[in-house]
């Protein structure tokens, strides 16, 4: 977990119009040797997404104006776009996507209940947050897909999330009430626990306990730096 | 109520692929006079769709099979995406779209939890049969907009709707449960003075009744009429 300890000390962030993933900081060890085979990988993948979907539409449907749901539709939106272009990829390959899906619903299903929070905010710094790290994590396990479907993985990662509107809502919520925002940065550091171990649900391990374990833990160090500057972004104490 | 009287008596319907909109039916009195202006419309339509987007989203999240899951979300996209696109016509109007938008929200989401339905199946064919209506009366009353904006809107709303797929899952269930069929057929019966009540809200009466009620008759005759072909398409007796 000392990962850190080996970035250069110095880093300079350029503030980016619309915020992508950033994994140029990612240590060079990565997790390719501990990718899943395609099919799991993109069935998990595809679940994700429409989770993402699924929660953003229920804070949609739960949101206290018609300017929030605006906001927060174009994210829903992509998420579902991705999910649709990851089953598009599982078509590719076999006729029937959802068989490749169903095997990951059940614990899935499971976590989002685990995260899912006690109120709009809660849930929206929930989406927020998990589907940054859960995008991070996907984006990383594509380096092992054999062929050009790694790249082609990470280039629907990579789109535009739309999630920069769940940033303004909750930052604004936050400056404008101190308790919420000690409230969500509890939230912020309950939920990547269980969201890490979702991830590591997801690697394919070697049997070799300990080299398995020094690729997973700079990149999971790296992982947590990232959660802490989203953290830091919507103004919360991680 | 007669207004089927005139259409002629043979008519050969020819099955299409995807089935959109079919207003080539509808009668030369049209609702063109009785067009409310441009924002008010454009308010109403973009949160007709975002209300289809938001019940379609809920059915995805009960939804019993990831398989369910996937055929329901196209509709859900396409719903979103034309609620988006709505937006951005009024957006090219003025700086606030939540605020025309906001005067109709209690309206219809009134209507939404009348239409709603006791599960799943009773959602998703409600669903089906109320965003025909209105996607067909919306369309009728682009007639009356002034310049370019009208073409625009119907080319929104005729676009690809993805609900041939709640059309699939309801037909299925329906030949396999009679039961079902018979309690989805009352329940189609049900929606659709509501939706009646929505669509007359939308309307901008001219102030004299005889007039209007002549331009509507004979409008809403063969909304029903459209209406009963899509309760026969799900097998339902209308």
């Amino acid at each position: 977990m000392f990962g850190f300890l080996r970035r250069p000390k110095v880093r300079i962030d350029i503030p980016r119009l619309k915020p992508r993933i950033d994994t140029s900081s990612y240590p060079k060890v990565n997790l390719a040797e501990l990718t899943p085979e395609v099919l799991p990988y993109l069935g998990q993948v595809a679940y994700v997404q429409l989770a993402i979907f699924e929660e953003l539409s229920d804070a949609i449907g739960r949101a206290p104006t018609v300017a929030a749901k605006q906001a927060l539709a174009p994210a829903a939106g992509q998420a579902l776009d991705k999910h649709e272009r990851f089953v598009a990829e599982i078509r590719r390959r076999v006729d029937t996507p959802s068989e490749i899906i169903a095997p990951f619903t059940p614990g899935i299903d499971r976590y989002r209940a685990l995260v899912k929070g006690a109120d709009w905010y809660e849930q929206l710094a929930s989406v927020y947050l998990t589907s940054g790290i859960l995008d991070d994590f996907f984006t990383l396990l594509a380096a092992g897909l054999p062929g050009d479907i790694g790249p082609r993985c990470v280039a629907i990662l990579d789109a535009e999330t739309g999630r920069d509107a769940i940033d303004r809502i909750l930052s604004e919520a936050i400056t404008g009430d101190p308790v919420l925002g000690s409230r969500l940065a509890m939230w912020g550091r309950r939920v990547v626990g269980d969201t890490l171990l979702v991830a590591r649900s997801a690697i394919h391990l070697t049997g070799n306990p300990e080299s398995d374990e020094q690729r997973i833990e700079p990149v999971f160090t790296e992982m947590i730096a990232a959660h802490t500057r989203r953290m830091d972004r919507l103004g919360l104490t991680a």
